[in-house]
C-alpha cells in the first residue's frame, strides 16, 4: 500500500471523454489499495482562452488579477474529475490552493512554492478518498490567488507529493517518457529507463520539453522519485531519480538540441577590467537570459565577445547592447539568427574526459562546423548552423551508441 | 460621500466590451468621491457552459463538486472587471468568498448566507480602491465552497450591503426598473418609482422576474434599499424601501401573470378529518411546491379539493396523486395545463375591501371566468384560461388605471 501523487496535463484531461478515462486509471490505483492524490492542469486550451479574455480587456494587466482569471481553469477539471471519480464509485474530494494552503510567495503569476500544509488532504487519504488537487495555484500570506508560471502543475505535484511523503509522483505526459533523444528527428531514439535528478536537469534547461527545471530541482531537493509516463499507454515510463552507482557508468544518456537561441558578437570590444559587467548588467536588468558567454583570448588591446539569447528577446537585447557599443567604442556587433545548441548529457562525463572529443570528432566528420562551446561537469553544448541540427543529433546518438540495446557506451569501450 | 453597493447580472458583463462599459459606469461613482463595492455575475452563458460540462460528465453529480466547477464564472469576471478598472485609473482589487468570507450552510447549489465578514472589504474601500465581489458564492464552514442558486447574486450584493451599512443597493439589469406590469403586454405599463419591500415581494413571488424573493426578504430583513435600474441606460430606476406612509394611499401598484402553473383537481373526495394532510404531504415529501390550495364546502359527505403545481411538475405530481386518490376511492382525478394566473398587489388593499369586487367585475365585463380565487393581505389572484391572460392583465391594468400618471386610483377615487 503506497501513497501515489498523480499529475495530469491539459491534454491528458482535454475532454470530457478523458477526464473519465482518467478517473478509470486513477479508480486502478485505488482499487489496488494505494492511497491516490491525483493534480491536475486546466482542460486543453483552456488556460489560453482565459489569458486571451483578459489581454482583450487590457494589454498591461494588474498581474494579481491576472492570477484569479488564468487560476480558474484548474477548478473546473477538479471539479470535474472528482465527479467522474464519484461517478464509477471512487470517493473523491476536490481541493484548491485555499483549502490545504499551498502557500507562495506573492510574485504574480510566477509564484515560488513556500510550503504546503498537508493535514487536510492526509485526513481525505486517511478516510479512504482519492484527493483531486487543481494545479498550478497557489496562496500567498494575505490570501490572494497566485499562479506558478508554465509547468506549474508539475511543481504542484512534486510539492503535495513531497507534502505527502509519497512513495512516487508519477507524471502523466503525451509521450512515453524521457529519451535518449527527440524521436521525431531519430527513429532510434530510446526510452531511458531511470535518469538522476542532474541529467534531467541539464536536459531540461537544454530543451528537452517532458519537465521543466524547477519541478527537477524540487523533487532533488526532497527526494521525490518522478515517474514520467504516458497517459495513454499502460507502460512504464522513465523514474528521475537519485544518483544511483551505475548510472556513471553510462558516459552519456541523451542528446538535446535547441533551436530557440540567437548569437550576438562584439568584435574589436576594448580589453580591460569590467567590460563583462558593463554589457551584461543591462541585459540582466532588462530580465534577458543570456545562456552561452565565450569571449576569446585578447589581442594588441582587444577582444571578441559573444553570447547568445532567446530567439524571442533579440530584437531587445539588440537595442540595449548597440547603446552599450557604441559607449564603449566597440568596432561592430554581429547577430545570428540561424544558429541551434546540439548538447549531449551523461553522469559519466565527470570522469572521462575523451567524451568532449569524440562529440567534436563527430560534428567534424559531419562538416559541421562548431560556432561555440561551452561545457559543464555532466554536459557539452555546441553552437552550430541551425540546417544542420538533424543531422548533428542523429550523428551523435550514432556515436555514442543510444539507440542500442543495454544504453550508451559504457567507459570500458569508449 | 456614500457607501454604494452595485451589482451587475450575467448580460451587463457578457463580453470584454460590456464589462468595460461597467467599469466605466463604476469609475463615474468612485470619481464622485463614493466607496463602491461592485458585485459581479458570471458572463452571460458560462454558468449554462459550465452546467453543461458537468452533465457531461455524470448527470447526477456530487453537489459540493457541481459547486466548485460553477463558481469559476464568477471568478474570471471579477479578475477582469478589476483589470479593466485599473485600465482606466481606479485602483481595484477583486475578491472571491473565501476571502472575504461569505459563510454560507452547506446545501451546495443553494446555500443560504450565514454571515459575512466585512473587514477586509471595509479596509479595501477605506484605502479608496473598488472593491469586486465574486456573486453567486460562498464558503462553508469546513471552507469548502458553496453556491446560492440562481438570482444569487443578487443575494450577494444585498448581503454585502447589509455588512458594509452601505446607503443603497443598485442592481443593474436589462429593463429599467420594476413596472406596473410586463411592458410587452400592455404598452402603457409605467416604471413605479418607490415600492415597499412586502409588494415587490409579492410581484416577485407572483412571476415578476426583475428580483428574486430571497434577495427582497433579506433586504427588507436589514433594512437595505434596493435600486433596481437599466445598465444599458442612465437612468433613475426603482427603489424597493420600508413601506412608507404615502405607499398605503394606492390601492394596487402591479398587475402580474405567471402562465407556469398547472391545475389539478379530485372530485367527489369523502370529506373527513386529515384529507387534506393526505393529499399534500406526500407532494411536499417530493418536494413539490403547491401554489393555489381551495376546498370547496362540502356536499352528501363529499368534498371537490383543486391546487396549481408548477407546469415542469405535473407529470410527477400526478404520479403521486393517483396513488393518493385511489386509496382514498376519490371518484376522478382532473387536470388542466391550459391555466394561468394573474394577480393585483398594492398595500392600499391592506385597508380597502372594494378592491377585490372591482377585480372580479372588470374580468367579468371581458368574459373571463375565474376558476380559482387567492388571497393576502396584499394580493388577489385569480386563476383563469390562459388564452385570457393578456385580455385581463390590460383590463386590470387599466381598470385601476396604472398606466396614468400619478399612479393607480386611490382610496378617494374608488
Amino acid at each position: 500500500m503506497a501513497v501515489i501523487v498523480q499529475k495530469y496535463g491539459g491534454t491528458s484531461v482535454g475532454t470530457v471523454d478523458r477526464i473519465r478515462n482518467v478517473a478509470q486509471r486513477v479508480a486502478k490505483r485505488w482499487r489496488e489499495g494505494h492511497k491516490v492524490a491525483v493534480v491536475v492542469s486546466a482542460m486543453a486550451g483552456e488556460t489560453n482562452r482565459l489569458i486571451q479574455l483578459v489581454h482583450d480587456t487590457c494589454s498591461t494587466p494588474n498581474m494579481r488579477e491576472y492570477d484569479v482569471v488564468i487560476s480558474t481553469g484548474e477548478q473546473v477539471t477538479i471539479g470535474l474529475m472528482a465527479i467522474a471519480l464519484e461517478a464509477i464509485g471512487v470517493p473523491a474530494e476536490s481541493f484548491m490552493a485555499h483549502q490545504i494552503r499551498i502557500l507562495t510567495d506573492s510574485v504574480h503569476s510566477k509564484a515560488r512554492i513556500l510550503d504546503v500544509e498537508s493535514s487536510r488532504l492526509q485526513a481525505t487519504l486517511q478516510n479512504g478518498k482519492v484527493a483531486v488537487i487543481a494545479g498550478f495555484q497557489g496562496l500567498d500570506r494575505q490570501g490572494d490567488v497566485t499562479t506558478l508560471g508554465r509547468g506549474g502543475s508539475d511543481l504542484t505535484a512534486v510539492a503535495i507529493a513531497a507534502a505527502l511523503g509519497a512513495d512516487v509522483c508519477e507524471i502523466y505526459t503525451d509521450v512515453e517518457g524521457v529519451f535518449t533523444t527527440d524521436p521525431n528527428i531519430c527513429s532510434n531514439a530510446r526510452k531511458i529507463d531511470r535518469i538522476s535528478y542532474d541529467e534531467m536537469l541539464e536536459m531540461a534547461s537544454l530543451g528537452a520539453k517532458v519537465l521543466q527545471t524547477r519541478s527537477v530541482e524540487f523533487a532533488k531537493k526532497y527526494g521525490v522519485p518522478i515517474h514520467v509516463l504516458s497517459s495513454f499507454v499502460e507502460k512504464t515510463g522513465t523514474y528521475v531519480v537519485k544518483e544511483e552507482p551505475a548510472m556513471e557508468k553510462v558516459l552519456v544518456s541523451s542528446v538535446t538540441y535547441n533551436r530557440d537561441e540567437a548569437k550576438i558578437s562584439l568584435r574589436k570590444v576594448p580589453d580591460r577590467p569590467g567590460i563583462a559587467a558593463k554589457v551584461f548588467t543591462p541585459l540582466a536588468e532588462a530580465n534577458i537570459v543570456v545562456d552561452m558567454i565565450i569571449q576569446n583570448i585578447s589581442r594588441e588591446g582587444y577582444t571578441d565577445l559573444t553570447f547568445t539569447v532567446p530567439k524571442s528577446e533579440l530584437a531587445r537585447a539588440l537595442e540595449i547592447i548597440r547603446a552599450t557599443a557604441e559607449e564603449m567604442k566597440v568596432a561592430e556587433v554581429l547577430t545570428d539568427e540561424h544558429v541551434s545548441k546540439v548538447s549531449i548529457v551523461g553522469l559519466g562525463m565527470k570522469t572521462h574526459a575523451g567524451v568532449a572529443a569524440k562529440m567534436f570528432d563527430t560534428l567534424a566528420k559531419e562538416g559541421i562546423n562548431i560556432q561555440m562551446i561551452s561545457t559543464s561537469e555532466i554536459k557539452i553544448s555546441c553552437v552550430i548552423q541551425d540546417k544542420y541540427t538533424e543531422l548533428a543529433v542523429r550523428a551523435l546518438h550514432d556515436a555514442f551508441q543510444l539507440g542500442e540495446e543495454g544504453g550508451s557506451v559504457s567507459q570500458e569501450r569508449l
